[in-house]
């Protein structure tokens, strides 16, 4: 056999060897047959439409930025002719395949029609919608809260919107360089109108930070007068987004401009400010979750091309067959890899959970103002736990990628392989819409305020309310133990308990001797709440995954099962410490079995890793990986690409640089040359 | 005060504020005035030539390749003007501006001329130096080890070189795609010659892998024939070097180009094969040595890019000054980026000791034969060390880039403020010269080979000899012995040394059930030898930074000894699992005051921080980052080189484009338009 049919035939015979049947996984994890027929089709138009083929490699900011406005263009053809469903899924699969793009029509019906839709009142909502904003039709929104020198603190932000009544407008302006709109994707070149984020003043008072639409550019492209707008230009990754800069000097807008669902200005310049802000909370709540499911689309992405790449490259050793080993049959490589696997499979069903108990919490809010008060501490559980679940879920997955990228030795830094710009579009994820540290600071916040509650008595919600639980001192969890997926999960409820409870009494101990100062005494247990918010997320990922787990058809429970008890495995063995130190474990044995258990599943999971990751259901072009593809000829199919994209033969600075540089002369110019006749004469 | 001012005054008083002579600091880190001055003249020559200013965010491939030769001829005319030490500081300034090109000149004179110092006779490096290798004159050397389908296992290369006896040659073949020289650096548009890895096959027999000297291109720079090379194109980083791939077919070369050092054919093939191979360790041991070097320059650049901006970004809570609170006072954010500042020290300090003994072994080692037994168990230490070390350095600069970039929010995502390409360009440091997790693997099985040869009363390495300590069973640490060094270096050493026994002991027990298959029973100790690998390296590091601490200069050992204490108890808390499996610490309160323990000794490291990063003596050039420059300006100067740099105001596509776009028809194509009529009809 050639090399490529041995490759071939090995791959084939990996996919055959799965004991469950691939097909209803991929169901499984598409929630349903249907949705998988969809992305199916939707997959096929993207790599059959020339346009979402052009390669971005050599692509410098212009070039990214003028591809990806074409695609979008396409994308609005697309969508014009959808569902909601079917635009939802075409908005999952282009962010996967190309997250620049994405990112900059996602601003608009994201970021910018949902807070229309938010923070408007109808009537508002409808006019921007007639003005084009729901069809991109003479209009491209923008989101306006980041300044240059203010963030994650929206209360600081600076720039004002001062109230006229003498012509029922507001006056938008930058009050110096600091307050400049930074980030704003979109503003530097699609957009025509952005939300911006300002302070609202009226007759000197100021009311705190508001929102007002202000149009930024005219039918013809061109800025407004008082608005001046920038580039940001290159970034890590997503360039095909054109974040900008925006001051505003003197821009007037009518009162009708500000968004008035909440708050509200009259003509006579009298302020309304609403009862029940957390109302607002459901949309950050729902944009956080979502991206678990981003961070399960793109780890899905990263984890097949390691995991592919590892059951057909060798090294060292001698296998059965005479060759070198496969790296997957090394016990530390798979040991990197698998993991992260369950833990990809944990994120879909965590979020396919989670998304079901917050459309059932939004439902029960929407049913009126009876049941507003009832659902108020789920509510609260989980805007907390979503700040926990976007920051932990996200960085993971940047690790998955990072961790993916070297489980493939130098192949994983060529840039025809995915990972460097995997890498790099995914990263601002652990940054934007919230900062990942801020976030977990404020669950951990959260959890010593629910812990305080339960100490009163009070409800708490559903996702904390193992807190309440009385536990028992005598719990040990022993090796044996290592079976039973529900003594796991007893285990880390006991520990993350135990944790939040020594660490609301160090915040209660904090602030007697700070003399009550609340902000001083909860910045002094910042590695406390941290870490807090750390044990209680991963502990809600595990009982959710748990949970879809249980309901899953009979034929899937077994290859399932072994993959939650893998990620159970995993993140009590990266979190030991914890166990450690409250005697829920003991001896350097308990440790040591827990590895050694760990590489048993693995064992157990070996022959299922292909369709394991073929049931992500994840086309050849969206895998964009030359030595990710299905049919395991990788290195045909990577020397085929990368011959292809690089055809210069001599470099066209070969005459203009090399042939001078390597006949230059070597003789000392007159600056080096020692005159040896003078110094003798010294 | 102007925003400005505000931040410049604020940076000033925060300089002032050091407790220690900040230039005392800089010759303790250079190990010497004279190396900080000649480092200060050659960051300056850089500064001011036009040549190493040109920015190259926005070039594309072809445009990275030919700056970065411009700037290698620009070296070797320095280089030409100056002597040894001189080269040697240039090159590492220029790691640190330029690591593309670095590399690019670094494989010619680090990979390619000392290969030949090191396998090939002192006749063959003259030979080679006299055609031009030593001055880059008509000859520009790559590395051809690595292959398309072969990695880190050497040994099982593909390529061959087929002895002739006839004309006494050999002849070099790539027998199929997947032995293709794959990443040579330099060979897609630098290199004329390579030393090629190859089988030696002499009347059929193959003597395993071997050294020699291939021409690849005439002095026109076209490929010789059988020699076909191709660009292996974009990279995640460092697109300045020109790593191709290289297929000989047929290509013969005299029998005086294989390295013959230590391997010979004679003219009528017959084979020798030399002795102590070991000796073939010491440049191995060197370039990984250097690597905990590459790791502290690149390092020292991050973290002093983070620390600068923590200490004029402000966010949330107020401040004494009324201002909101500068992010470097909150808790959390010290506990981020202080112990990696502490780790840059540790890098410094760690590499220079180890130096010096790695100096003093090879020095022995050169003094005879009879030195050479002796020397033996020191270099064999070295040399397994040298693997953690190089290891785990690169893979804590990679994580500390990664942190930094995060603190600094969403400014640390714009490629103008240094990450982004810091962090491309930084990572493969895990991957080449030696995959991490391989080396990782081979350092702990070295140190179960010590541990067996401890047991048999051996002699072993000054680095490993604690191994060999009687433990104290019931050593405990407890929180007061926090305050002494001694004292932690003493747990850990008793930690190491427990892991080394038992991963030891598994071993046996796993080779006995194997019935003595060894690579079986360390295959399924390989979580342990990872572990082990990584306590051991973090041990010797912590050894000796504290061993060069002591020796400091008595005005710098209060603040080095902060640092010192924050990085063992930094280390501690990081593994702190391991201390609890063997009862070394004990109980949940550890753990909690160890992390407050922490949170004291960055509180006494505040007002020192500008202080040790001025230390690290790096100019504004050098930082490269808008928001890291040192007069604390931060956004006058990132805004006004996003402004400089990007000056387009209308998208150039917009007429071609976005205008159609915005003002398309939303009418329905006849593929979407249902015809009423007709379906009435029905
Ligand atoms: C590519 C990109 C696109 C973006 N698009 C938009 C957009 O369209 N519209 C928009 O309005 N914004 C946008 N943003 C801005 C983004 O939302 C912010 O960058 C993000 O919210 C973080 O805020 P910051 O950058 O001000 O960080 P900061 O809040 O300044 O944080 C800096 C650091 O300080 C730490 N820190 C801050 N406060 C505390 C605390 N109390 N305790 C401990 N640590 C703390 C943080 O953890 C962080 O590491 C974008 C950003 C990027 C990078
Ligand atoms: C930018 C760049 C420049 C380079 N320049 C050169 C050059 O100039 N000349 C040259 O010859 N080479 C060069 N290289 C190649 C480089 O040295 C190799 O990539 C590196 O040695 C790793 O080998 P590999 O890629 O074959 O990885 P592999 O050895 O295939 O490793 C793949 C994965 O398998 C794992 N693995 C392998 N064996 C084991 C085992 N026994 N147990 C557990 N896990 C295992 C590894 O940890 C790794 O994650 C370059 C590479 C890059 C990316």
């Amino acid at each position: 056999m050639s090399e490529s049919e041995d490759l071939i035939a090995s791959r084939a015979k990996e996919r055959g060897a799965a004991s469950f049947n691939v097909r209803d996984l991929t169901y499984f994890l598409d929630n349903g047959k249907q949705n998988t027929e969809r992305n199916e089709s939707i997959m096929l138009q993207f790599e059959r439409d020339p346009l979402f083929n052009i390669k971005t490699f050599n692509l410098d900011l212009k070039g990214q930025r003028e591809v990806s406005f074409q695609r979008i263009t396409k994308l609005a053809a697309y969508n014009n002719n959808d569902d909601e469903q079917g635009i939802r899924a075409r908005m999952n699969i282009l962010s996967i395949s190309d997250p620049g793009t994405y990112t900059r029509v996602g601003v608009h019906y994201g970021l910018f029609l949902q807070t229309l839709r938010a923070l408007g009142t109808p009537q508002q909502f409808q006019y921007w919608v007639s003005k084009g904003a729901g069809s991109l039709s003479k209009f491209f929104g923008c989101f306006g809260m980041t300044e240059l020198a203010h963030g994650s603190n929206v209360a600081g932000l600076q720039t004002v919107a001062n109230f006229n009544p003498s012509d029922d407008t507001f006056t938008i302006n930058t009050p110096n360089l600091g307050a400049t709109k930074w980030w704003i994707g979109g503003a530097a070149h699609s957009a025509t109108h952005c939300v911006v984020y300002a302070r609202l003043v009226v007759k000197g008072k100021d009311y705190g930070v508001k929102n007002f639409v202000v149009q930024l550019r005219n039918d013809n492209g061109e800025l407004l007068p008082g608005v001046a707008i920038g580039d940001i230009g290159k970034k890590m990754g997503r360039d095909g987004i054109d974040n900008g800069w925006i001051q505003f000097t003197n821009v007037k807008i009518p009162r009708f401009n500000m968004l008035s669902k909440y708050a509200q200005v009259d003509s006579r310049g009298k302020v309304t400010v609403p009862e029940f802000q957390q109302l607002g909370y459901s949309a950050l709540v729902m944009g956080r979750v979502s991206m678990v499911v981003d961070s399960y689309n793109i780890g899905k992405k990263f984890i097949t091309i390691a995991l592919r790449y590892a059951t057909v490259r060798r090294q060292f050793g001698k296998d059965s067959d005479g060759l070198e080993k496969k790296i997957i049959d090394y016990t530390h490589h798979r040991r990197r890899l698998f993991p992260f696997l369950a833990t990809i499979y944990a994120f879909n069903s965590s979020a396919l959970e989670i998304t079901r108990v917050q459309d059932e919490t939004l439902k029960l809010l929407a049913g009126g103002d009876k049941n507003v008060k009832d659902v108020i501490p789920n509510l609260k559980d989980l805007f907390s736990l979503s700040a926990g679940l976007k920051a932990f879920a996200t960085w993971e997955t940047a690790k998955l990628i990072d961790e993916a990228r070297q489980s493939c030795g130098g192949h994983g830094y060529s840039s025809y392989n995915g990972f460097a710009q995997g890498y790099n579009d995914w990263v601002v994820q652990c940054t934007w819409e919230g900062d990942n540290n801020v976030l977990s600071l404020s669950c951990g916040r959260a959890l010593i305020q629910n812990y305080l509650a339960v100490e009163k008595g009070e409800r708490v919600g559903d996702f904390t309310k193992y807190l309440k639980v009385e536990d028992n001192d005598d719990f040990v969890l022993r090796t044996q133990d290592l079976e039973y997926i529900e003594k796991i999960i007893n285990a880390w409820e006991i520990v993350s308990k135990r944790l939040v409870q020594s660490s609301t009494a160090k915040f209660k101990q904090f602030r007697k001797e700070t003399n009550g100062d609340l902000e001083l005494a909860f910045e002094k247990v910042a590695s406390n709440r941290f870490n807090i918010a750390k044990i209680h997320t991963k502990l809600v990922i595990l009982k959710t995954f748990h949970q879809r787990v249980s309901h899953a058809p009979e034929n899937l429970k077994s290859i399932l099962s072994l993959l939650l008890q893998l990620y159970a495995l995993h993140i009590t063995s990266e979190n030991i410490s914890q166990f450690y130190s409250f005697n829920i474990v003991k001896g350097s044995d308990f440790l040591e079995n827990l590895n050694y258990k760990i590489d048993e599943i693995n064992e157990l999971l070996r022959p299922n890793i292909i369709g394991l990751t073929d049931a992500f259901n994840l086309s050849d072009f969206m895998i964009g990986s030359q030595i990710g593809k299905k049919n395991g000829d990788i290195y045909e199919n990577y020397f085929k690409f990368v011959t292809d994209n690089n055809t210069e033969i001599k470099p066209h600075y070969y005459d203009s640089l090399m042939k001078p540089f390597f006949e230059r002369s070597l003789k000392p110019t007159d600056n080096e040359e020692v005159q040896e006749n003078e110094e003798d004469d010294e």
